[in-house]
């Protein structure tokens, strides 16, 4: 279903084509997880809502993957932080961006950042570097669900905290992020949107978890999960 | 280039955009299993040319993604062996039969099966159970590139010896083929290919591969490889 759907959006000029080969790539690993939040993703996730409940500027940037999977979610997510919300994307058209925003705001995305960009993201080059100055550039703390590795260490390396929503643990996005969550879309944002509620006002709660998270422990926990589901099979040979 | 490639192919109605989510599944396998062709992989390579070439009525079964790869490679295997070739799809239209026939015989094919189905295979729904008697149905070797579960389970069921290419060890595919080939296809048609030329002739050693080859222990072996991969970066700690 998740498929087709996915299809129609080719077809109506949302996703790209090679966003479907994207897409499959996160299946695998969806697939070698199990279809499920495993553990050390959601420990990830609560990180998360603590890191966007402590930002100053706190933004969701959506791609036309994200927007065509989720677009209720990550629109609810962005007002119960609340955080700005801006469209980012790779194959940059201004009829895509136009389609993209119309689509977010048809589904109740309101003041949805991107139609003119005014700023870049230093230490990129291409279309893909333009965004707004109140909005990307500005922002202290980032969700970048589905990004390249490039866009992802160019946000890193401007300092801000980002968090990246990618199925895939060895990515270069997952091992470059400050809180990389390896889990598909629709699970990771409902559950950062319900520890965001959770934790809102409970700022010891939130500077312990800041504290004592480790992306690279997640990574490491995430990995192993994947090697156990992999092996389970051949466990009593 | 291989996903801009496919992605044209898209637009010229010979892979489907399903097709593309697939492809995206065996790129993240390919890609734990670092790009290349791991040894357990070779192994069965080297078994699927000497069942191959003792088969009485070898067959290649080709589909809308492994024509869009590999159609060269999948000709030159086919005549190697010598084995028939027949064009069988998930999403069948008449149209797209002749356009994916059409666009072989294009790349050197000769006498390529498929335009007119007079069988079907047994246990299957829907028109993917359509083929030729002289072709499919009579076949007693079959490759099977990037082949779906239930066709490879009903070509099983058939008493055909199959041997799939799929780079998921995992899939239901893999786990029912009597040869589960976990490689790109390029890689793979190529080994196969010079496995026949090396083996051709040789009926001791084709015996003795066939006599000791086990699709259970090349899978574990396989998985294990990817287990390995997934876990060196972590293996200082």
């Amino acid at each position: 279903m998740v498929r087709e759907h996915l299809a129609d959006m080719v077809e109506q000029g949302l996703v790209t084509p090679t966003g479907l080969i994207s897409h499959g790539r996160g299946e695998a690993f969806d697939y070698l997880m199990g279809e499920k939040t495993i553990a050390p993703a959601l420990e990830a996730e609560r990180a998360a809502a603590a890191f966007l409940l402590k930002a100053q500027r706190p933004m969701v940037c959506v791609n036309g993957n994200s927007v065509a999977l989720d677009p209720k979610g990550l629109i609810g997510l962005a007002k119960a932080v609340p955080a700005k919300m801006e469209v980012n994307i790779f194959h940059r058209t201004e009829e895509r961006m136009e389609q993209l925003i119309a689509y977010m705001e048809s589904q109740g995305a309101e003041g949805i950042l991107g139609r003119n960009p005014d700023s870049r993201i230093p230490n990129l080059t291409s279309d893909r570097a333009l965004c707004t100055k109140e909005g990307i550039y500005d922002s202290d703390v980032i969700v970048v669900p589905i990004e390249d590795g490039d866009r992802a260490e160019a946000l890193i390396a401007m300092g801000k905290i980002v968090i990246s929503i990618d199925l895939n643990p060895l990515s270069r996005t997952s091992k470059v992020a400050s809180v990389p969550i390896s889990d598909e879309i629709t699970r990771a944002v409902a559950n950062i949107t319900r520890f965001v509620e959770e934790l809102r006002g409970n700022d010891a709660e939130i500077e312990r978890i800041i504290g004592s998270y480790s992306s690279k422990a997640t990574r490491r926990d995430t990995i192993q999960c994947i090697c156990d589901a992999l092996m389970s099979e051949f466990k009593e040979d």
